[in-house]
């Protein structure tokens, strides 16, 4: 019996964690597939660092070319992360004809487009479910279950880091430093955290989802991308009072009038909503289907073993292309490439939704007056309004709350732009969509 | 250009809707799969029937022969449902070497095992993405996302009729033959909702998706199942008193021992759980892997077109294996047949969990008293209680709501004999487990 030869590029903890999964589960995997997994070479950065026992030191070696140059691999395990020297080692594995399995969202949402008409052109796979919420199979279900069904709408919570954060200031009413550092300590979030909390992670993460759900050629800077660094205990507060929580979200829709709508940034959803059920680390992307309606995918999104995971289970699938002469068998995509869309992505000022503001003023005659004038100015309706009590002396500001009714995103930007010119208004004022849909 | 010929056994609303999606996805399909789906024959049970337009008159007939028995057909799908003579028709077709996409619950939880065996002794796919969870791909997640990971829990709601009726009485405080007929005049209860009620579709469901969990050999008959025809208003109104809601749910757990726990029953759910929030017709999955932790799938369970869309997605995945002489290239199950393993089921009394019991007793004294040390002889010890306030007149009786701890099922069931002997006990205690894992 033939087995399935493997080159892992990449030695970090997700690799680690590949390692011990073929490892352990070497029987199951082999019953399973129907052919032994065989790691030939594992490619390590750094010579000489400490390492787990998984790593045979006789596979260990430092250079890519000894994997993508060895002609008995059959798959490139790419778990390296990056655009370079990644995207490189990728591009030559699938020209030499191996098939690739990536976790690597960052490439695949800047080049997936050529990496996939590669793979297509080459006749071998290019599997990627870990670089889209780890253990949440979304791809296979994009690709494959719903491949009878026309998707509608991609929307959910696509970054853990940042959920583990809002959770915990909903939780513990702290501020987002605060929670940030807990989140540190707890190693929910890296030192340097900011692609997860400036939404340029769960951007990426996006953008391979819209591509697939919409067969349409898309690029990260077609988002529209807020963070949550702006969050503060105040608005999470503010916003369970109305019946809310706030969630960073990942919006990707198909609007009647042909154009995308693809957003990421804070929302606030409804209390009773399953997205606002889904705490701390987790992940949750609802699929919209015209027949199917939605349907909800749900479970860790990030961590090593749920990543390593879905790389082992993508390597029995393109295995069993391998072993069954069947490569290429799942297009890339779920439109040919021939047949991409081009598809106009709405700009951001015109999407509309009611808004969630809130204005820090002091308090003086007609301030709100003021703030409820050049509101109406802009057509920016007032659906609720909260004023806060003064908690500090007569010099403090106090908060403002308004709920508005939907509105066009450029109207309200501009609405906002001349409040903070008032006198009395003491912050920039805070602008956060709220998600009724979600 | 090869064609993926199809024969259609079935033409009921399911049947329908299949031919709907492929004619309307004619185009799509087509670049998806490589090739056309075409249908050759429709078996419709009775002639002169009115169908909608979507049958085309030329390809009815009326005698599954002319399916099974016609040599190009590649791919039978079988949409008729119940043991006989659809069992027939399957098997006649996995033995003529054809593959078969199949939404028949009923026979596979039945006869699933000689049915995979078949197909992979014929080298032929049998797929059934449909038979549970119509529109949520919870097989292909089991059999493909999940390969590397070892399944410890399957565990969630599973039917929407059921589902529907309890949203409803939980929503309007009505009783369970209210909701059960609203469900049928809207069309989500069938006249006869038997096994939609009693836990009899649930428990087919459960037995397929845990025979893929844990490659077992389960039948139905190792399912303990309970309906929810004894639910009433008032015990949805006091299981939100305690911070709950009532659900239909379908568990099946691999123990430490080594046991497995596989029932159906209503549970009492926390409201702040996410299978809480799965509301209506809506069907949710949690799979709990090893590496994985958990990971829930939620969407329409039934209905026409999210089934038919299953159907036609298993269609594209079977003709994309006949395309590449790929048959059989994902195994039947999980665990070959020869490694099937001979699993216990846990005796139904062995299971131990909190209770919530309601006591409709006469207002006389002692009788709580009484009831309390029957309880405490059987060591079933008292979490929390409540004793209604009287609404009616001095001879009605009321109800006395106790919360149990962890208590063995058949210590329960023993004291709940005894207090129903009990003078001043009116009717048979009611007694629903607590389920806080949910």
């Amino acid at each position: 019996m033939r087995a399935i030869r493997i080159g892992l590029l990449g030695c970090g903890v997700v690799g680690q964690g590949i390692l011990r999964l073929l490892h352990e589960h070497a029987g199951s995997l082999e019953r399973r597939l129907g052919a032994p997994i065989e790691v030939r070479r594992v490619v390590a950065k750094t010579e000489g660092k400490a390492r787990a026992h998984h790593v045979p030191a006789e596979l260990l070696a430092f250079d890519a070319e000894s994997v993508l140059g060895d002609p008995e691999i059959d798959v490139v395990v790419e778990v390296i992360g990056g655009l370079e020297p990644a995207g490189r080692y990728v591009r030559t594995a699938l020209e030499r004809g191996k098939s690739v399995v990536t976790a690597n969202k960052f490439l695949l949402a800047e080049e997936g487009h050529a990496l996939f008409e590669l793979a297509e052109e080459r006749g071998v796979d290019l599997y990627f479910e870990a670089a889209v919420c780890g253990g949440i199979p979304v791809i296979r279900v994009l690709r494959e279950a719903l491949v009878a069904d026309s998707v509608v709408a991609v929307r959910g919570i696509v970054n853990g880091t940042s959920n583990y954060i809002l959770s915990r200031m909903q939780q513990e009413k702290i501020d987002y430093a605060v929670a940030l550092a807990a989140a540190q300590e707890a190693g929910y979030a890296e030192a340097d955290p900011s692609l997860d909390v400036n939404g340029g992670d769960a951007t990426h993460k996006l953008t391979i989802l819209a591509t697939l759900a919409f067969g349409a050629k898309l690029l990260p800077s077609h988002v529209t991308t807020e963070g949550i660094e702006h969050i503060s205990a105040i608005d999470m507060k503010m916003a369970e009072r109305f019946g809310y929580v706030i969630k960073l979200l990942a919006t990707a829709r198909s609007l009647p009038v042909g154009l995308l709508d693809l957003r990421v940034h804070p929302a606030l959803v409804p209390q009773s909503s399953v997205l606002a059920s889904i705490h701390g680390a987790l992940n949750a992307v609802y699929l919209e289907g015209a027949m199917l309606g939605p349907s909800l995918l749900s479970g860790y999104g990030a961590g090593a073993m749920p990543t390593a995971m879905s790389v082992v289970s993508d390597l029995v699938d393109v295995g069993r292309n391998i072993l069954r002469d069947a490569r290429g068998r799942v297009p890339q995509r779920t439109v040919p490439s021939q047949l991409l869309l081009r598809r106009e992505v709405q700009p951001a000022g015109m999407h509309v939704s009611p808004y969630y503001l809130r204005f820090s003023v002091m308090d003086r005659p007609n301030v709100i007056a003021k703030i409820a004038s050049v509101l109406g100015a802009f057509d920016v309706a007032i659906h609720q309004m909260i004023q806060e009590a003064r908690a500090a002396g007569p010099r403090a500001p106090v908060n403002v709350v308004v709920l508005t009714h939907p509105t066009r995103d450029d109207a309200l930007r501009s609405a906002l732009r001349e409040i903070q010119m008032l006198s009395g208004i003491v912050e920039a004022p805070r602008a956060i969509r709220i998600e009724t849909a979600a």
